[in-house]
């Protein structure tokens, strides 16, 4: 159906989603503007966070866009199945975490695991996610001025042409941007019902799970792992690698990592390091799981109960049509190579997001898609996606940018670091409630041990802030300004930061804390 | 007692506190370092923020300090009685607001409101708070190496000398910060029991209030107002002046002010803005409150029923020893009139902290105590407490900095605004659950009218960002860095600011709400 006179409201938008998400056979949904006679300098293949970004950013230059995307909405996977339930549980996570351990002291009635469901969550989810559709649909029609053909699968001609929805678009480029999914590893009954990813877990849970087995050790494992702990669905962690310790995630401090993972055992989570999948048994041949036998890091095997497997093993792109029809080159895990302005190995075709190699992360995503719109309209702009600041959730919110302690160990003479507690041996701090900031302070006046922790990691001689670690509540988005901070090229130094105007009580302490070690002209832990 | 030898842990500290504080006839804590035989270049005469910055500054800079102070901890009164009992209570109003919209739906149990009390919420911050003193004073003797005597109240005796704990102590200079005191107003029966203000209520209160008047329409008024109803204690507010637009608020947006004052009337409080109280009615001449009678803004009268009568309007220096002894210049509000240097009238002395003009935050303290600090080791350093970012809390945190919509508005042509729900007439954004960030996910996507507010206000021209706003949760960590960077020399333009590194779902989307704006040549509203 072509909208480009409807001016749908939210509402409708949302309504008309909701019909096409239901619908077997959908109808395409055409924006374009007829009164718009020049070429398209860029088609974006994917209507996700890069290439809705991108085309944003190409039609505010005063270009001329065009989206296509498979499914009835622009914002791709995050708002429907990864980054926004994450949170949403991420969010009920900390708060029955608080409500456990506060169960049945001051306002917290007696802790009822039965009331706490993941499918309840998950159906909250589901009932509501069209609304982020709807709004990005309106915005990027009404707001931003850019066109697009939703609901009809793209297929790629060559290097300057797509056809979707029975039509041919021609462009002078194309940027492809449709994300990647999660890694299936080759275990024997790893495609029993029961076995669920990040998408299949909203897309189709079915019955409470009563116990969970979690298949790896990254973020989305220790995220999602950690949400069905907090439910009162016992969770057990199967992971190769040390948990939040696997080469995907980089700056990973050894002090903030023992505290988040500890914090993750404290509550119960059994976790398994060194050790991997050997099958995945169930009700005859192909029926529901009811457990993973593993292979432990001492050699021996163990069989774990369960009725949900879930994987967190990462994500590739599918290149399959791009590698078919563009000839396009992708590096030995499948993602797309490209130059640091987005350009892959067939000129006027660049690729962005989740195809390349870097965090899958929103801020590259975004950033990949303004990349590429900004060089095909002639800046020569590169990106660096190699240094970056970077969270996760447990029950915690954990945040990180920069180096850590021993990164800046091993490159300085002269590493100075302050932190909460503080940097002192033997000091009786299991009681001490600090750092008692906003979203710890329950825990502070009653479970100091489980406030928090963070750290500042400063070059003595140069005086400037070289990483900062926080698990807590409440300062990723500084984490956000501190990366800028960190990495400009003036960096910042312990003076600079001691300066600044704390809103107290900050959930990072870092203002204060460089205050009460900045006047020294030699520095000191503190 | 003399403890420079004792090195007394973080439990030794608490209990010691806790003894002192109950003794009707307490002994000094004596740390002084015999071994140094340097004249004092300053005594600090309060140990509170801004004098325990300020002497930690101090004698980092190898100067040496002397705090002296009447309570046997450093600190002062913010973690005894003001930021962080309120940020406590804060904590807790917003959870208990949670708890209450989502009585028996998902994971909440039906909201049992007589769970919820504000005395128990005082007990346990009293029964913890001298754990937050004990690492101020263990901290300041062993990381920070600041001589002390505490527990002893000091006399003036002139520009370079004090006297207590029977000892006479001479200094280059003397500092004065010994804070201010909530203002009590002349109506009949305000000295009631059951009339209380911050620090009273954590001292004394002595039975669960049924029903709260608060007077007053600033800060502390709001947060504690808000807190108390939360609890299922229903508040009425007098107000003289609009709440949230008090002469001591700057920078206050109008839009996010709507936005706040209507969460709080849409959550069952009493707003009457115009109104003043007339007398405080209670049992007999002067037994406890049971009422109050206001004027209202048509200048008819009320009476409030109230067993609870809660005073927020501000604080004042009590300067009376400093008038008396050193003839030292006071400004017509009681406060110690300063140079930017902190240089009083008196040569010699300095004022810091709430003694002085100026906001009564965290910030000026600290900072004006270790500007003091500064000057006093020869620095010739300004500070100007003029421009600052601000929050305050209800049942959500809000934050600012920077200047309004309207304030850009009468001093710019081009003022672009950039904001969530977007900058648009007529869209049916009650039931859009933008903002969706952190911390107000479940309402996104259950009470998407509760999810918060946000705008960037932007100098079209100029590319500048001129201010930020923001009702939800965890963004004010973020707010101070925003401060440092639209306040620095060169501030900080929509392109620089829509180039950094999102961390999604970020509280606040100013990165990627300017990223989607930054390409265009011509800013134009979003």
């Amino acid at each position: 159906m072509d909208i480009r006179e409807q001016h749908p409201d939210l509402a409708e938008w949302n309504a008309l989603i909701e019909r096409c998400l239901a619908d077997p056979d959908p109808e395409p949904i055409t924006n374009l503007d007829p009164g718009d006679e020049r070429p398209y300098d860029a088609v974006f293949v994917g209507g996700g966070a890069g290439g809705r970004f991108g085309a944003a950013y190409l039609r505010a230059m005063g270009g001329r866009p065009l989206i296509v995307d498979a499914w009835p909405f622009l914002g791709g996977s995050c708002p429907h199945q990864a980054c926004v339930p994450h949170h949403l549980f991420s969010e009920a996570a900390a708060e029955l975490d608080r409500m456990r351990w506060f169960s049945d002291e001051l306002y917290f009635p007696k802790f009822d695991p039965s009331r706490a469901g993941i499918k309840d969550l998950v159906d909250l989810f589901v009932a509501g996610r069209s609304s982020a559709h709807a709004f990005m649909n309106w915005q990027t029609k009404e707001q931003l001025d850019v066109e697009y053909v939703l609901n009809a699968r793209a297929s790629l001609v060559d290097p300057t042409t797509v056809r979707v929805a029975g039509r041919t678009f021609r462009a002078r480029n194309l940027v492809l941007g449709t994300g990647a999914r999660p890694v299936v590893p080759d275990v024997p009954g790893i495609r029993r019902p029961g076995v669920h990813d990040f998408i299949s877990l909203v897309e189709s849970l079915d019955a409470e799970p009563a116990r969970c087995v979690v298949i790896g050790g990254s973020k989305v494992a220790m995220e999602y792992g950690s949400f069905f702990h907090a439910t009162g669905c016992p969770t057990t962690m199967v992971s190769r690698s040390p948990v939040m310790r696997s080469s995907s995630l980089h700056h990973v401090d050894e002090d903030l990592r023992r505290y988040v993972v500890d914090g993750m055992r404290r509550r119960g989570m059994e976790i398994l390091e060194g050790a991997e999948p050997v099958t995945v048994e169930g009700v005859g041949a192909d029926g529901p799981v009811t457990g993973v036998t593993v292979r432990l890091a001492d050699g021996s095997t163990r069989r774990l109960e369960a009725d949900m497997v879930f994987l967190g093993l990462g994500e590739r792109p599918d290149t399959t049509e791009a590698r078919a029809v563009l000839g396009i080159e992708v590096d030995d895990r499948g993602r797309v190579v490209t130059d640091r302005r987005m350009r892959t190995s067939v000129p006027g075709v660049y690729a962005i997001g989740d195809m390349i190699a870097g965090a899958m992360e929103m801020w590259k995503a975004r950033k990949s898609g303004v990349t590429a719109a900004r060089n095909i309209m002639g800046e020569e702009l590169e990106f660096d996606v190699s240094e970056y600041p970077d969270f996760l959730h447990t029950t915690y919110e954990v945040s990180w940018v920069g180096l850590t302690e021993q990164e800046a160990r091993d490159t300085r003479d002269d590493v100075v670091v302050i932190q909460m507690p503080p940097y002192v041996e033997g000091l009786d701090t299991e009681h001490l409630p600090l750092p008692c900031a906003e979203g710890s302070m329950l825990y502070a006046f009653r479970r100091p041990e489980l406030s928090g922790f963070q750290k500042l990691v400063v070059d003595g001689t140069t005086r400037q802030v070289l990483g900062a670690h926080h698990c807590g509540y409440g300062a990723k988005d500084a984490f956000q300004y501190l990366d800028h901070l960190i990495h400009r090229p003036e960096g910042l130094t312990i003076d600079e930061l001691g300066w600044m105007n704390e809103l107290f009580l900050n959930p990072e302490h870092f203002v204060q804390l460089s205050r009460l070690r900045a006047g020294k002209g030699r520095l000191t832990h503190l």
